[in-house]
């Protein structure tokens, strides 16, 4: 490859994800690969402003695949939402002789990316990270995997106190605009119920499947909601509803919380950071620039990052059926 | 050994704990060793109350040493608290040939039987099964070491996405009475800060504690909090606390809840549960009732009942200064 | 779907694997959706000749879909190698009433009940399970992911204590015949070098290329090795020849073994094998037959087992290219 | 307190074990917390001769607490055990205007820690931080704890697939002279016969109750085996030895290794370490020397580096004979 690109900087924006460091290690060491340099760049496109930078060479990153969280750190910044901040940030990339960006984030990171390209034609790279899998262009973003595992652990764990004391669990899960958290480890942990953003299953209907499933011999219950689901009650209001509709019950609630966005990657989520990171670089020096790199039919592949923006993935109405009948 | 004790029934009481399945899997197969029979009741003393009973040979405790929960199940019955209930539950004793008890709770379910053994002269023995640690007369009751673990590791997951973001989380766990929990998982997870029931911190120096752990460098915090702290404010109080007063700081809140009680039991607390049940099926057979026994200074032993419930085990102060002092 | 199925045999073959459960839960759960019955065989085709069965409901499946292992059990049998052995069998599906038949196993059992198939018209389908992901026609097998992220989780341990003592360890992971196991937690461990059967990587180029590890500045190595490796020498070898020929290297070695697979398995293994049950049972249902169900660019698809048996997943080579960059 | 130290070095030697960072941290935060100064000191006491050192404040030693191996790395060192490379290390520490040693790790290295003490009058004081608990004067070594949970987990998984396909399985675990882990993880992991040092249950015997384990309708079995156990052969012998003689057995081997030394330290090895460190520095403060910290009837305590050396802890006969009973 033949490239005018003599430096690189990396960064992570938006909420953290497990993969994250795999990515930033891969980006790293792709550069090194092609003797290229690597500029990292703290807290995000703040640090792009503050000129928060550091040379990253390929021992600076040793050690840290397996760690969740980002040795970038993260942060939002509302000045780089400016034309004015994102003048500072574009002065301070030049002055560190950074010739293009990679930015490891979500959909709002990626829309950044995106006004920065168009302000600057300054060739940037997407790298979807994110738990909770709603960026089109990419089957899986990364620490999706992870998160999925962090969850059902959780309620493996949640399901011996239920199944000690004959209990419903109304278990909260991440996932404000999509349900794949909630859909996927409820199928998983055996959940006999999900509720998701996607589809609304009405309160009538929770009912009838917590009357149904008690009258099927099961014990007890265990009720995955994502955050945003249709039903419009939070997990505690569904709470009190049930307890005051079917009294026999006996109802819990646990929210997952801050923990599911941490812990060391899955083995899954490293090999796919690792792979997203050698096709951003290389995607790079090959003269593209505002794409997303992601896995599309286990390939990884370049979307434009327009439409990883706007796109949405779809619950799989397949995955919807699976878990109906999984509940008989 | 010679004992007129021919069968003895096992219960779980209570909230459920890792660690009661090898309890009971001791207490069945030290009756097997010693030639007698073994009862299982289901659900605590409603279960005894009701004759829901299950003969336990060796081979049908086999493979539960590593799982959470209670195969016996749990629950709470307020008729045993009734002089009839405990009059029915005597009658289903004795009417299925059962001529002593293993109780396996927390010190509602020795209460319980304390009184059923005052009223019938009926032996009965207490094993320590809560994650609390609250129980007078044992440095550890089971569940208490596998809870310790659950909390770090979901407490290392938070630190994940606390250093990344430079933010402070509460994190609340149980310990409604008794911070040992709080304490030990605290020290263990590297907290900035934590806020038990035994102790008042007061408000003033939490505000203190927090501005100077960010002076130092630290760019990130952890405050550990057991649901019964002193301050009096629950969670989500303190964080509206702190922002009002530290906006420097970006608050969260995870409150663990009953993941805590639930998963598959430490090294620890499996060997602690078989050594419980067999010397709680032996001290029987001895003659000995209205006894707990429980680990003290590395060595089984016993405590009678009645100084079991009413004791206190106080928080270690050394814990306390060892605390402060990794806080620098 | 009108079918003239009324009785479905499932059975779980050859080396187990985490999934198996799930898979097994996946298939009664359809077919009671489907109000049909389902048998459970026991110990493979061995129990299939024996007759040892046992009707299966959805509430004899509760719990055991986060179970590693397989509650059927598995093994091999040479009986069914021979014509009387599976005449018996076929003897022993009619006697029972059973109409089609579900095997979970690798491409050993797959044999087994292509034969099966070809000599009574018997309606069989096929579920891949195993560590190996040797079986074509599925991206993943059942208990691939899991065993991926057991392994890497194993290595991680291994890193702590080999970069403490400046360390080379050799790894030995499962795969005699596929390097797809070695090739991924390679890369998820962060490997500095992967020996697989796929390609010859050569003692000279593993010598060059650990050399260039220390001088580049590692202070440890780890480098795993599948079982089928073409270097074709043992761990235990290249132990001895790394020594002799580098002895500034301290070199350990560690065989991983069946505990790979085991353990509870992950969210991805545990919905694959939900969705392959589904579509197995409504596959036979819908008048198919001697296909294996799997799991082909996300999407639940059939192949025929023939196909399955003879086809080969090839090794990735982008993969191969990622794992030479990560090692810069 | 006052004192005259000003400088306090800490070291890590031997081989690693989970808790050593944790202890480091606390060290180096109870050093700052009496305002004095700390000096890391690398790779043992080969570091100390060559000077290999670095200053560590508060802030150097942060989110070690749960990491596994020893940021300071272990070596073993030849030289240190001459008169001349004991003189060179003297030279260093003073060159470094070192005060007082805090050692951390085995027998072997206070072993070091006293020689260099008798010669120089220099203030020694060891932690004990090794997985094999075999030190006297402490109930529990740093990664001791963790080191079972992690060979029970490892072979929780080896049972799942040992009772899928009734098989008999020797674990080798560590501990050549000590059958402390044998025996706690033989209990813990239910396992049918335990082989350790400290007794001999000889081959005869090992046949027989392999026999009545079958006889009693267990389905698999597992036999953990210490390295150095007394029957005098190693795994694979046993294997050979027990197919012989039990054909009817299916024998498998696993060699748990170094695995066991590594990962995130349990909470209770992060407790203790961080209970020693606070004991070790302030004990140094106090003017003793040549003591090690230790935990005794769950207090801190101190006991003369020569005791703890040439001391012994016996297994527990109390434990044996749990563990005879649990294989009822």
């Amino acid at each position: 490859m033949t490239s005018n690109i003599k430096k690189i900087g990396v960064l992570t924006s938006g909420g953290d994800s497990p993969g994250m460091n795999a990515a930033i290690r891969s980006v790293v060491r792709t550069c090194a690969f092609h003797n290229i340099e690597c500029l990292g760049i703290y807290r995000g496109y703040q640090g792009m402003i503050e000129g928060d930078f550091k040379e990253l060479g390929p021992r600076s990153v040793n050690n840290i695949i397996n760690k969740g969280g980002t040795i970038l750190k993260s942060a939002r910044s509302k000045e780089f939402m400016t034309v004015e901040g994102r003048k500072k940030a574009h002065e301070s990339l030049v002055k560190a002789g950074v010739n293009a960006l990679v930015v490891i984030g979500g959909d709002g990171s990626f829309t950044g990316a995106e006004v920065f390209n168009s302000e600057y034609n300054f060739p940037v790279m997407g790298i979807p990270g994110t738990i909770d899998n709603d960026i089109f262009g990419t089957s899986h973003t990364l620490g999706y995997d992870t998160a999925l595992n962090t969850v059902v652990e959780v309620i493996d764990k949640i399901r011996d106190t239920a199944s000690s004391h004959n209990r419903l669990f109304f278990v909260e899960v991440m996932g404000r605009d999509a349900g794949h958290i909630a859909l996927n480890t409820g199928i998983g942990a055996g959940a006999e119920e999900i509720l998701i953003p996607e589809e609304d299953l009405g309160l009538e209907r929770l009912l009838e499947s917590l009357k149904r499933s008690k009258e099927s011999g099961k014990s007890s219950s265990i009720v995955v909601v994502a955050e945003g689901d249709k039903i419009g009650k939070n997990v505690f209001e569904l709470k009190d509803y049930v307890e005051e509709n079917l009294p026999e019950y006996d109802v819990r609630v646990s929210v997952l919380g801050h923990m599911q966005r941490g812990g060391s990657p899955s083995c899954f989520d490293r090999v796919l950071a690792s792979r997203l990171g050698v096709k951003a670089v290389e995607s790079i020096l090959d003269g593209k620039s505002n794409f997303m790199v992601g896995l599309l039919n286990d390939k990884v592949a370049l979307t434009p990052l327009e439409q990883a923006i706007k796109g949405h993935t779809a619950i799989d109405t397949e995955l919807l059926r699976v878990s109906d009948i999984m509940t008989t």
